[in-house]
């Protein structure tokens, strides 16, 4: 079902590009250089993808000024190939939205605040005292909670709970199950048992903020949980209470944040990463992928802690010393010292 | 409200067993060694529970004809007993199913197409263009996405979200707060800001799939995500956009697989392990849990990249000297040097 | 809308306490040293945030006797300022509670059974044979399996999915997204496929426990898992089947802990940490946060498995060595015994 859209009318409404070649040919997917048919337009990011780029069976293909040579395709050249075919394969297949209005099975309590041109799924909650943005689209089965606030063009997929004070900025995306707002983890000790600390701050999520599925955002201990705006997070993240994320940061899925760390703008963090609460993360830092963080980091650069796997026998074989390094670095310094002597005494 | 089976029948039933002892006795339960009573059959899985089996309470037991002579009661002798007496579970417990038809507070689109047998719990949405299979079972709350398709005889438990477009086999399990077809995460950078990657492609999960809880599986971006036939996936999984996971992989609690990863056939992949994005992992191996892989792995082996953990203080002491290990080694080819040297001049 | 509420009245009614200064001044938030205004009320937990005490704009603030001579402002005295706190922060701020009764949109089998002044939110499941207790409250969109139980005063909020017969405590509170009851991950291997073992196993859940959101508890296989009494778990956590956690255990967020292993009483088990399979853990034990244990522990002590983490080309030019430190360990070896021999030597 999918529309054909003349090459350079695409070309002109998105701007920032030209064409080699066969300006006239229509296109009505986008698609991969591997998945490409004879309707689909494709792109290359890498170099190193080139050699699908010879086989592919694209009608035409985005690149940059310094592949132009790569192919006799008709080429889009421009000088973000990958965020130029993201417009592109946004205008060639358009997000599905919901019809506007209210499911008739969605449950609205009277005291809820509903924006205009919003569109509310099948089986939704809102809750007294709640905000719903112009335009916001709220998936089926989402819980929105007292006094919460969505923003406006902000899509909820389907599952998503908020919890009651939690503040959600414009033009976000929340993916199913995540859940914004649940309680800090705070216990105070007393007597063999755990007191619960009671969580009475909130979150608050800037604009333009996508979270991922099955995602955890808790909400402060006493000041905020903030998200700040431009945010990427992937599926099953943990932020914990009282943390920031600073804009524009971006967390890879299986990473968790714990309690008030604050993350700089701009960072990279890798998946199945761990950062270790009360820590501070300068703007700009990246961290690799199953990285534990335990420590502040004041100088924007690539951190990496993990443990290089092997085969097991290997494995067994090397890392039982790690039990003793220690113990190895001074047999070393006895050696040195051993050597040193030794010369001396042939010296002498 | 178990009810008594008569063993002979049990075993004539399943077949590939034969027993020794008394076999007109009944059972009602399948039970562990250690919680079985009069009435319960059990089983021995390997030698290292033989001391369970001097004290257990069970009527019978389940073994494998190498473990016959180390008990006397009542035996049920074949030669993969784990596999049996799960089967022989399943007939004394057979899962509880839902009563066929659509419980009368399920909003189901008058555009989905609903097969023979099937149940449909309370408060469950099926969207429009949505087929679901004959004899599927859908737990209460779950929400179905627009044309996607759920497979004869599968089984969702309660919650579980389904985007548009996916498609899910037959005889599949899917466990309560699994989310199939959220976006990948693809964002491009661009003048500081992230561009959203649209993710047109679909997943595809093959038939007799198992996935637990609180899992998330992300849809393609321009080609699908592939689940095949037989995979086991834990709880809190989470498969990133472009995965393939080979037939009949299992896959533990917490592990995360990166975008573009291909991980074989019958692969063993331990929780809590983390594997990069764009590798390709060989069919047939084995990764241990804790693990993060970071390279693509050609030889189907067991591979292990745990921290061995210690106490603070010796953990403190020994992992230190990770940070100068480098210079550890060059320091020790010093003294390599600096004694072949001198071994050299005692000879002269 | 906070109330204001005289330090005097809060004080007698909390006990265990005693004011220096002006104890007729009102408040009416509990609030951090940083955030707090006129109104408010906060605390000092440890003696690092003594500069924040300088610059607060709090009317008191709780503290430990060795603390009072750090400021001038109207003090609360109390041994424990934390534990104190916390019941302050719950008297000025008490949680939310829904109306009693059960929302018009619950759909509640009629083979249920309703305690008394019971709250159950809008889009609520509860199964034929399900038991909620007394004061409980079922927060929007949860959903609750056929003879499961819910004990009395105990809090789920939304979204939360309690399989059959799962038997949950008194005053727990379980946050949204998290799922009580998935069948255990258990497959037996059979012909190069995986047979499910049929997970008949139930959920126990005692008191005071609380659940953080989109955590997943399996089920047990033939026995059942269990949760005691006083336990915390953090965010996405996963307690596989046949687990038990001791009395009075805390485990923060994204950790794992794998099938039949048992934690003791009043462990602290750090985030991001994964224990396997079938191992015993004592009672008092701490693990840090980002820890794999993959051995029982007999000795209460503090457990740290992690790979420091450092900028990449350290890490890179470092972990290479990993690969070969059992070579460079028989290397060192060599070189004592080398070194040894030509002591030998020279003393000879």
């Amino acid at each position: 079902v999918a529309q054909r859209r003349r090459l350079r009318e695409l070309v002109e409404r998105l701007g920032d590009a030209e064409i080699i070649g066969d300006d006239s040919l229509e296109v009505s997917r986008a698609a991969s250089l591997s998945g490409a048919d004879a309707e689909s337009i494709s792109f290359l990011h890498r170099a190193d993808y080139q050699d699908q780029l010879k086989t592919t069976a694209a009608a035409a293909v985005v690149l940059a000024p310094a592949h132009v040579g790569l192919t006799d395709i008709t080429r889009v050249v421009t000088a973000n190939p990958y965020a130029w075919f993201a417009r592109l394969a946004t205008e060639l297949h358009p997000p599905r939205v919901a019809p506007v209005g209210i499911h008739p099975s969605a449950v609205i309590d009277p005291a809820a605040v509903i924006g205009q041109g919003v569109r509310i799924g099948a089986l939704v909650h809102v809750a007294a005292g709640a905000r719903i943005g112009d335009r916001a689209s709220i998936g089926a089965g989402c819980i929105i909670g007292e006094e919460a606030t969505i923003g406006a063009d902000t899509l909820l997929h389907a599952q998503v709970t908020v919890y009651h004070a939690v503040s959600i900025g414009a033009r976000c995306i929340l993916h199913s199950g995540t859940v914004i707002g649940s309680d800090g983890f705070g216990f105070a000790p007393q007597d063999g048992r755990w007191i619960k600390i009671p969580q009475i701050g909130r979150v608050r999520i800037g604009d333009d903020v996508e979270i991922g599925a099955n995602c955890a955002v808790d909400r402060g201990a006493l000041d905020d949980t903030v998200i700040e705006e431009g945010v990427k997070l992937d599926n099953l993240v943990q932020i914990a209470h009282n943390v920031r994320i600073g804009a524009h940061t971006v967390i890879a899925g299986n990473t968790g944040v714990a309690g008030s760390t604050t993350v700089g703008d701009h960072c990279i963090i890798g998946g199945a990463s761990t950062l270790a609460g009360h820590l501070t993360i300068v703007a700009g830092t990246t961290i690799a992928g199953g990285t534990t963080i335990t420590r502040s980091i004041a100088q924007p650069d690539t951190y990496v802690g993990v443990f290089p796997s092997d085969r097991r026998g290997e494995w067994l074989r090397n890392s039982a010393h790690l039990r003793s390094l220690d113990a190895l670095a001074r047999r070393v310094k006895r050696l040195e010292k051993a050597s040193e002597e030794s010369i001396v005494k042939d010296e002498t």
